[in-house]
Formats: structure tokens, sequence, C-alpha cells
């Protein structure tokens, strides 16, 4: 059997590592990017055989479409999908889902939507940080419609284990709160750390290695994450909240010279890291 | 010429290193660590020669003496050390230097003590974690006394570069200030985070690669981070106040929906972090 075509809305880091696995595995990989040398590129190295015409004419051919586009746009292009394709799947490949799930129900795609999140993004971005064996090894969320058909979940399993990631299936909302704080809450307090630094007037190379990891993530795409953040607004200003108080726990104890009170602060927190 | 006989009190990751380093440099190495299982394996690996008594006789062979113990140990330790050792160079490796080389100077060594503060630790510990070649391209921060003799300083130099590290000299006030941001501070906001998280109940094995990045630091020991920090509390106290604005800041744009000063504020550290 002929392997799926593949239509996917976006050659950034993750929609560009996708469509290059995804050749590689012998799938014709329809593509379009808003970024025309991109989307040149892309066909140049081979690894997407049709560049897609922003109308997405031609889209009707795929049999998977993946949207790999940041947060605030996809529910917008899905709309523009459902008038376009009739495909038994549409995914992408966002790091939040209950938006996007909520989206893709009011434009009719209750059946055939099933919302994907791969934790493999790094703090680069574009075609050219994207490469083959992203997902290797990493999880992917998979957070259905509400109506979904099981082949569409079945078929949604079936790409990204193609792929090497491991599908878990979560419920949207559940993994909006949980990525709230172990992905945005790392990502947001790595950028406070870095405007906290900044603002005391010492340049970057005054780190060691350990701030130069923990500052890691303030190196990713302002337009990303600010997608990403107020996509999850509420959960994720929970976790700054929380964040802001862990901080002034420590620095309390600090102030009132509190042993007892620090050594246990940095216990509670070591115990939890080296559970690992 | 014969190679300077060194003496190293305490043999964890940074004395450890710093033994194995010199004793394959061809110095003779004396050394005592309080847990007797440790200077056993330092002998029997061949990177200690001589395993000094807890009252440190015989450390008057030594032509220089490094206390490699924690913040809190070395001010007590350099007392014992200054009634009975002649040496020429008497120095330390902690992280902060402000309160040892005032010790030091109450303790008579102002002409021989330059404190050090190597930027080569990690989040691990102990002579296990020890290894050839950890200072290789590191800088090491060199604090003399107020009347150190310029030979003290010169023989700092020469030891610190023999092992590939790049000295540089500094204000021990200056040097402190400047560790607070960029070191304490990074140290104390992974364990902030890995706190909040664990606070939310969320397992360490839910973060994605940049989330274990960033609370990387929240695995370094306790006792040593304890120490560190109440001896430099003032200036952490105030790295962290301004840690908890710049979370605050973040929290309330996200609060406000405010796209624009979100993307600012990502922005800013972005790229500060960048100027790499």
């Amino acid at each position: 059997m002929a392997e799926p075509v593949v239509a996917i809305l976006g050659l950034g880091l993750v929609g560009g590592s996708l469509a290059r696995d995804l050749h590689a595995l012998g799938h014709r990989v329809l593509a379009h990017d808003r970024d025309a040398a991109t989307l040149t590129a892309a066909v140049r190295q081979g690894a997407v055989r049709v560049a897609l015409d922003p109308d997405l004419s031609g889209i009707d051919e795929a049999d998977i479409v993946v949207l790999a586009v940041p947060v605030g746009t996809a529910p917008g292009l899905l709309r523009g999908v459902a008038a376009r394709s009739g495909t038994s799947l549409v995914t992408d490949v966002g790091s939040t889902k209950r938006s996007v799930v909520a989206a893709a129900e009011a434009a009719g795609l209750e059946r055939r939507f099933v919302g994907a999140h791969p934790l493999a993004g790094d703090h680069r971005s574009g075609w050219g940080a994207s490469r083959a064996g992203l997902f290797r090894g990493a999880t992917v969320f998979l957070c259905p419609a509400s109506g979904v058909a099981p082949d569409a979940l079945r078929r949604a399993e079936a790409l990204w284990r193609s792929v090497g990631a491991h599908p878990r299936v979560m419920d949207a909302a559940e993994h909006d709160r949980r990525m709230a704080w172990v992905s945005h809450l790392p990502q947001a307090a790595a950028s406070a750390l870095a405007l906290a630094i900044a603002r005391s007037g010492l340049p970057t190379e005054a780190l060691g290695a350990g701030g130069r990891d923990t500052t890691r993530l303030a190196a990713s795409s302002p337009d990303v994450w600010t997608d990403i953040l107020l996509d999850n607004a509420d959960d994720s200003g929970a976790a700054l909240a929380a964040l802001e108080a862990a901080v002034a726990d420590i620095r309390r104890a600090l102030e009132r010279r509190d042993r007892e009170g620090l050594a246990a602060a940095l216990e509670e927190a070591r115990r939890w890291k080296e559970a690992d």
C-alpha cells in the first residue's frame, strides 16, 4: 500500500523536521510556508515534492493535513482547510491544545481533528533548524476533538509512531494545565531570569555553565512564546504566581539568615529533581 | 626545578579534580578529607601521595596550601593553617570570596592569601565526581588579601594556569556582587522553579528537554549552596528580589492579555541571551 500523501502547512523547526522524516519514509509531501525562500529551499532539498499556493489549491490530494504554524495562527487556518480538504485526518503540532481543538470543532472538523503536541522543540526555530530524527524517542500528546472517528485517531498515532515518537492520548484541557507547569513555566522562568540579570548590567558572557543552561530557553522565539503563553494565560499565570511565591520563600529565608529553612527548601527542590 | 609540594584540604569535586591534575603535572600532593573513605581512595588511585591527619601535622612540607572545603568551613580552617604552615601561598576554591579573604586577613595571612574561585563546578559533588581536566578553559577569579606579597599572587596565577584555567584578578566584594547575579541567582532560580513544579504535584519526568535544563542546577548539593547563599545573603537577596519583579512583570502582562508588553519582555530577554 502506498504511504499516505501528507500536506504540511508551515515548515519551521517542527513542520520542516516532519517533512524531512515523512519524505524519507516514502510519503509524498505537499507543503506551504508563508516564507517563499523556505518553501523553495524545502523543494530544492527534496523534502517537499509539491509547493502549495497560499490559497491551498491542490491540498485535496492529501490524505493527512498537518498544521505546523504558530499557535495563534492555527485556528484561522483550520476554517480554510475544512473548506478545501475532505481528508480523514487533520492535525497540528502546537504547544497548546484547548483552543485549537475548540476551533477545529467549530470549523466542523470534530470527526477528523486530532491535535498533536510533540515534546521535541528547542530554543531554535525555522526551516534552518529543522532536521531528520527530531521526534525520535519524544513523547507526543494527542488531543482528539470530541466526536473524533476512531480511524482518525489511529492514523494520528501511526503517523507519529512512524517518525519514532511515543503517542499519549490526553484531554486538551488537562494537556494545557500540565504544560503550564512543565513547559510554559520553565520557558517564562528562563526569560525572567535573563531579564533580571540583564537589568543588573552584567553581560551574558559573565555566566558560568550552570547559568548558561538555566537561561538557555530565553533564546527562544518571542513571537512563538507570546502566542503560547497568551493562549494558556490562566494556567501559565497561576504557575508564574507559584514561582514568585517559591522565589520569595528562598529570599525571605536568606533575609532572616534562616539556615534550616533555606536548606529545607533547596533539599525539597533537589529531592524532586533527583527523582529523575 | 622540582614542582612545588601542594597540600589540598578537601577532596570534593574541585579539590579532587585539582589533586588529579597537579599529581599528573608532577606535584607531590598532600591531602586531607574528613571522609576517610575518600582520602583512602584518593591515595589508592595515586592522585594523593600523603594522607594528612586531621591535626594537619606534616602540612609544613607544602609550598602551597589549598582549602577546598565548603564556604562555611574555610574561615575556621584558616586559623589552623596559619598556625601550622609557613608556606608562601594559601588559597581556596570557594564560590564566595569576601568572607574568606577577611578571615585570612584576621588570621594573619594577609601577605600570603589569594582567594580563588574557579568557574568549573557543576551540580555534581564529591570525590566520585572529580576528574582530570575540570579547569581547562575555565575562568578562575583571584581575590588577593589586602597586603598580599606579589610573589604569592604570581604563584596563584601560575598554579591555575598550569591546570588550564584563565586567572582574572578581582576585588573580593566586586566578585561576590557579580556572582550573586550570574551564579547564585541562577542556582536559586532553578531550585525555586523545581519547588514550584514539585508543589503542583507533577513529577520530574513530565519535563521536556527545556525544563530539564532549566531545573538542572536544582540537583546541586543543598549543604554547599546553603553556605554560599548565606555567605552572600545581601547581594543574593537583592538578586532574588529582582527575579521576583521580572517574574511578576511577565505574570501581569499575561493577566492583562498585554501582547505587546509580553513580547517586549521576552524580546529583551532574548536579545541579552543572544549576545552570547
